[in-house]
């Protein structure tokens, strides 16, 4: 089910010889413009430690340091290229854009393992890029078009496609992290992509648990659990055709929801193009009602978890979770030892209180409000 | 093994109800005060609720939204009360003091259970105390004497017997967070002790881990990795007798530092007084030693992890784990959608690096440098 619409519009080389990819909303924009920065190539050194005790890797990438950390507006580094200015995007103009992070976490080598059974080590095998939204450095993703969130979902589509065959990744994780309370060093809208060459530890748990509930005859974990969410009722947030958002009932943040397609779709290119539109509409719907909530932005963290590269794929199926630490104005959530050394989180916002302020603040935004 | 100096020197009822316990290093202190506060007594609305995709309980605690948040020095909640400031501590003088929190997460009551399958909920049965190291509101862990160390040792040993005897508590967790940044909301030098009624997710995949390796020959892991870490030798950041200190070959975070008696030893009480002493001592020397790094101190998360109550004790290894989020002055190591979403950690500092920091952090404050 190849689309033409799902190929970037136009792919290029950067200075340092790192890939990117221009999507536009209308194909046919001229891209032709040539980085012509002097950079250094990046020494990425990333590895793969193993940790026994939690039975999972972690990753340890140094070089990462050095990244670039809050800059003016005037130097951010993924708005378009002007004259005076040079800037990761050589294009004077762009509508979705995606290319290899300079900083990354994981970088393409040959996959090895070395050390004793306990303090295994290898390499960091993977791919990380950023995708960029827009080219207006003041917009947010819940601003987006309809046009434009489609450009992105096709891009996505490509991408995910695109790391799948890369040797040693097992799983294509894409996300966005804003807002300087969650760590955010650029602010312009964007999110990225990551190739890991394992299955992230959250997702992995899910499909164990997936596959324990199908072995006992119970079907689709992620099935049932969204059934269970719509009969109960309480914690739903908003519904488009096909698409329900939810806060689950043991939601670990202030404010947490989860949205999933109804029918058992394993990743975004399962969906028709009609339908990639509904989830990232909902999803913008749901960052909106999340904007809505104190009355200004809020940090979150919005993943999409799609199914792995090979394994455990028929377990499957697509989610994102946009979660936010905003527990009141003026105060986060903050993972201290309960939830960070021990793993035991605990959430001073009851779920189902957290679903109706949600449900008023996207009805708010629906409304044209003061947040359209 | 009952010792007398393990007992609290007194017992009491703050105003409302709850049980304070006075630790002191001298026995036989007066701490007769009644609180003479007019206190409402907490309405605690503690829950549990089932995460089908993790397999594991989240914490629901709403009344915690009303805690104090970050009083100014003068009206602190932990400082010993004065003739015209009455705070949690009735006495006048105290040199360790665990009393339960006015704010808990975990409360006394009947352990039941209701709800469908996927969308179970229970009781949050169990119990939180606050554990004030010091009388000294400007004073911190690193900074205590070895007598006090010996006391604060003693009342955990106390408290988590007390605990393991209570209704539902599965598993007793002593620790520390400081730090505004890792969401401190009160700056007296004070620890927490949480009694869940599960044993909490890390802990219990270590436990796991360890049930494992165990059935395929290979003893106690944790013991393994300590005798792995000893012979690689490269992240050994201190030892004293019988104990080492070390940074795990996959650390998560920027400065991660495990503490582990070389002897399989399941809990503080199974140690000497002077063997705990030694802990506590080493616990505090890397504490100076993160404070040390950059000129000044830094929040870290310390963890004092014990066996569970009854389940899985034969398994366990004690274990005192310290971590700070601070990867260079003036920057956070942040969980952003890889770790806090996927479960992924990306580390940014390399741990034998942060190992050899460490290591001179603390030659230089046990010369009596600038930290001592």
């Amino acid at each position: 089910m190849v689309d033409a619409r799902q190929v970037p519009t136009t792919s290029a080389s950067l200075a340092d010889g790192r890939t990117i990819n221009y999507y536009d909303d209308v194909p046919g924009g001229n891209h032709s413009q040539v980085d012509g920065r002097d950079l250094e190539t990046m020494t990425s050194v990333s590895e793969l430690r193993f940790d026994p005790l939690q039975d999972e890797w972690v990753i340890v990438a140094s070089h990462r340091q050095e990244r670039t950390h809050l800059p003016p507006p005037a130097e951010c580094p993924l708005c378009p290229s002007t004259t005076g200015q040079a800037t990761e995007i050589p294009s004077p103009e762009y509508d979705v854009v995606v290319f290899e992070n300079r900083f990354p976490s994981l970088t393409a080598q040959p996959a090895n393992e070395a050390g004793p059974d306990l303090l295994r080590v290898a390499n960091g095998v993977g791919r990380c890029e950023v995708i960029c939204f827009s080219s207006d450095h003041e917009t947010s993703f819940s601003q987006l078009s309809d046009q434009r969130l489609s450009t992105i979902a096709d891009s996505i589509v490509d991408r995910t496609r695109e790391l799948s065959t890369l040797s040693g990744v097992e799983y294509v994780l894409v996300f966005e992290n804003r807002g300087s309370e969650v760590g955010v060093t650029l602010h312009h809208p964007h999110g990225q992509i990551y190739g890991y060459p394992f299955i992230p530890p959250k997702p992995l748990r899910a499909l164990q648990a997936a596959k324990r509930f199908n072995a006992t005859g119970g079907g689709c974990l992620f099935c049932a659990v969204l059934e269970s969410e719509v009969e109960d009722g309480r914690r739903i947030v908003a519904k488009r055709d096909g698409f329900v958002a939810y806060v689950p009932s043991a939601a670990r943040w202030p404010y947490e929801v989860h949205i999933s397609p109804v029918e058992h779709m394993a990743d975004l290119e399962d969906l028709s193009r009609g339908q990639r539109l509904e989830l990232l509409r909902l999803q913008a719907d749901v960052i909106a009602g999340f904007d809505g909530l104190f009355g200004e932005p809020i940090p979150y963290l919005a993943t999409l978890f799609q199914a792995p590269v090979a394994h455990m794929r028929d377990l499957a199926h697509l989610r994102v979770e946009v979660v936010s630490p905003r527990r009141a104005p003026g105060k986060l959530k903050y993972l201290a030892a309960s939830e960070s050394a021990a793993g035991a989180f605990v959430n001073d916002v009851v779920p189902e209180r957290a679903a109706i302020e949600l449900r008023l603040s996207l009805a708010d935004h629906s409304r044209g409000g003061k947040h359209a």
